[in-house]
């Protein structure tokens, strides 16, 4: 037995030799070691498997536009490879998460706190619309258009949720659409409108 | 050989005697036999494998709006499990494809005739277009928004796409978020806006 | 358009049509299709893709036991095909979640109050351990032996663990090695001991 | 959002250095950013989602002989993990693309003009073949051997084939029978002949 | 707990009551239950789980020919969805097993007695050969050309090989080339010979 | 041809020069290659496919402890992405091969010589038992608590175990659990018993 540890333990060196390059290579598919480490650690222990980023949320005030706090492969290395992250979203009042999708995984969302009204709409076009109270779960499936939105006038909302993906990737519609310079008029048509409704659109997300 | 071979036609009887629930479960994972056959198709022959429905394409005369026309499992059944499907894309003068997203694929573009704009937008917000001519080819990467444009006053433009799955899905973002009664408020707040221009842009998309 | 759209509700009728046996057959690879309905649901809404199961613990009194509260696929079939589920882990004082491993995913622990002692063991056989606080999250690596403990002699402990398939499945090994009738002379051998003591480890679990 | 996107910009910079090496590891599975980039590329911008290479077919002279002119990852960097490719296939008029099979992919031939006979064989052993004219589309299952045949004395035939992974592969049979030294005596008993004839196989293959 | 249990008990009935389209639909990707039971198994105890149809081997009288004894999900159905099979190949003296791929998994041969010569043919038509004695393993790779071959004059061979899938598939080319009907002119073409020869070699394949 | 051989043969020069990190890296899931080589391997030819480690297996004596001797992408790097391994399992007289789980694959046992006593735990608890006789096959699903004994007073027993996976990865139970430091009152409270009785247990494992 003793020559497979080390064997295992050579392994070991030879991955932490060439760290970051995973974060980019190795995909949500079963990997084939039980974790997969970056180059720059070493002493590895239980700090490389925890993700302290959220500790500050705990005590804050609660912010005054929609806020999300992500936990993915980027913010917490040692997601890579096991496929799931999550996100915190803070709704004050009023405030809404755009339609958005992810590319990369459905999305999971736990209400903790508050009520939200959420929707999707599936490739035939069809709206899925729900309202939800604290302790309410809604499932966004795979790659399809979705959005919250905290109705409520006096308090605000506070959901997590997970991702079937260490990585799933957030496509913001309004901005994607109106804040990457995509010619005005593919989108005057595109929208069927002219492009001088396309450039109020532009301006109005620009001033944020 | 000989009970290898019965085993194998006895596994054929049973696929066809459940058949078509294959349409909605099988997915874009690698499949565990040759190919997938639905309940009905007995006397299994070249004719299962092959797609004419795009025959009528060849004389047609162009058409006047831009048109997709697809190739996918819902069209071809024996793409399912086969992880790859077509589109003939039409494109008149000054026609668009307005932006959309494919949940379940990247996609091929190959340009056959004319010149197309295109460009899409990845998940840092970053927009990347290009100028394509007869032979090009460009790809779209899986699940990110993107759009095609005619520019070109005078002459029609001809495109096949390939996509690496059966049924990659469309997601057109005009349809998505205007057309499926999403709440104008919501929409309003979405896109930084107010809701009578939330109200003419769906009135644009209706009046299609 | 609009015979897309009719091809799609078709598939729509031939999902409903044969249902349940998707809970079994569909696995967490991509599925081809935006989600998956079983048989006996029609007049499909929001409702579907909604969870109202963990509500009841938003105001109910902490249990004295350790508690898991599951939202996988058996509870919430709509995330059949999405790839991700929750589970809710209540710790009282000094309260343990035993050894146990789940074969089917990682698991992405989001400790919400209190405070918990965790670890895992990797295929090397080395430990990993951490003191968790609020607001910390950790990760246990896909199919590795885990458990955690909340140490606090005064101070419940609350977790929201996620998992990137919808039935992770969880093999507890108290149970599974003492508490289903594995040959006495095997556990013995197994772990170096005499048939006396596994006799007694086995009644000390039976007797809960 | 401005910490988020200068960390997916860092993860950037990550990717180009250490480039080229993603072509070798990363498979067909999905990927866990937007798309890969190789080492050596700077300023990426739309270029780099390009493929020119098929221009030169446009007003190019139709071969003599059976040519596959491809679109894969080797020729077409930015297809690396986004699960598609293509090939443009000219046969000259009795021309015939021989027995071959793709370890990776299932092939969607397109015929664009011509007529074409095809044919492919399961695992049973059973034959499928079909005559196929402008316009129709034949799909060749993964892993099974296959061919195409120009039967029309007077014309020649033009398709594309699109597959579901950005490099299928080619196993060409006559070679790797006859071309690549495989011992004489064991193909005489594979194919049950002398070993004369074997060599009259080889010469002929080899004269080309 | 009780209810968590009763509620997975539900499940196996749920699978029990549809069964046997699990062979053909289930894949090789991981499922999501803990094992797939086909329909007609009622009293699930581990005879399912185990397969004796190779006991017959044990004291056989070595075959005459080149025997292949499988045992895939066909043969053994509780291998579906457990992604492994295996194959008993046994040689006598100066027997082959022609060319062959298998589409759906790499081949890892053990060979447990007498000598093998074997073979493989890469996709750049590189020929990779060896010398096996007993104890010795080969690894095939996935869907590419391989062939064995006992060159010893006076002892058989025996090897067990193993597939990383449930129903790895056999492409016999001597017989899928000359042995199905494909078209003697197509054939004569492909392999750069007259249709005589071709006429020949399918003679003598026939014979058999 | 050549040109395409010729690209072929760079990305050979392309893998062979960063070689190493495959190990770490590639998944099981499928490779985009026909095999992936490690960077200090030139001239590549049989060789690397052929693994010679069991060769002294053949005479050897049978050991006096239960031994596994594994053939993973570890000890035979040409594995590394094809998805399948092996281990040999020798059983003396009265010997066990503990409760154990592997992460990432079933395992697919073949009784060569002598008896067995086989068993494996689901996740609702259930045992499945049985007793094989050489030439059996017994399936342990993956992820899953499983054992073997040889009951045998006077025989020994062999076995050739195959995984679908070319690093399935070995968790031992009772080593995991009793020989890596688990804190001891975790340990009693999981196991219902006294920290006295999980000293003891550690004593026993450790004195091995």
């Amino acid at each position: 037995m003793a020559s497979r540890i080390s064997t295992l333990k050579f392994l070991f060196v030879l991955i932490s030799s060439f760290t970051i390059s995973q974060k980019a290579l190795a995909g949500d598919p079963d990997i084939i070691s039980d974790f997969l480490v970056p180059q720059g650690v070493n002493n590895l222990d239980g700090n490389f498997f925890t993700y302290t980023g959220m500790r500050s949320l705990v005590d804050a005030d609660f912010p005054t536009n929609f806020t999300v706090t992500k936990a993915s492969m980027a913010e917490f290395p040692a997601l890579n490879g096991q496929s799931v992250s999550y996100a915190v979203l803070q709704f004050p009042s009023g405030s809404t998460n755009p339609p958005h999708t992810h590319p990369r995984s459905a999305e999971l969302l736990f209400l903790v706190a508050g009520s939200l009204q959420v929707g999707f709409v599936d490739t035939t076009n069809k709206l899925f619309t729900q309202s939800l109270q604290a302790g309410d779960m809604f499932i966004f499936p795979k790659g399809l258009v979705h959005f919250q939105y905290n109705a409520d006038a006096n308090n605000p909302a506070l959901a997590i949720s997970a991702f079937g993906s260490a990585n799933a990737g957030t496509v913001s519609l309004p901005k994607t659409l109106f804040a990457t310079d995509i010619d005005d008029t593919i989108l005057a048509k595109s929208f069927k409108t002219d492009v001088a409704t396309i450039q109020a659109l532009k301006a109005g997300l620009a001033s944020k």
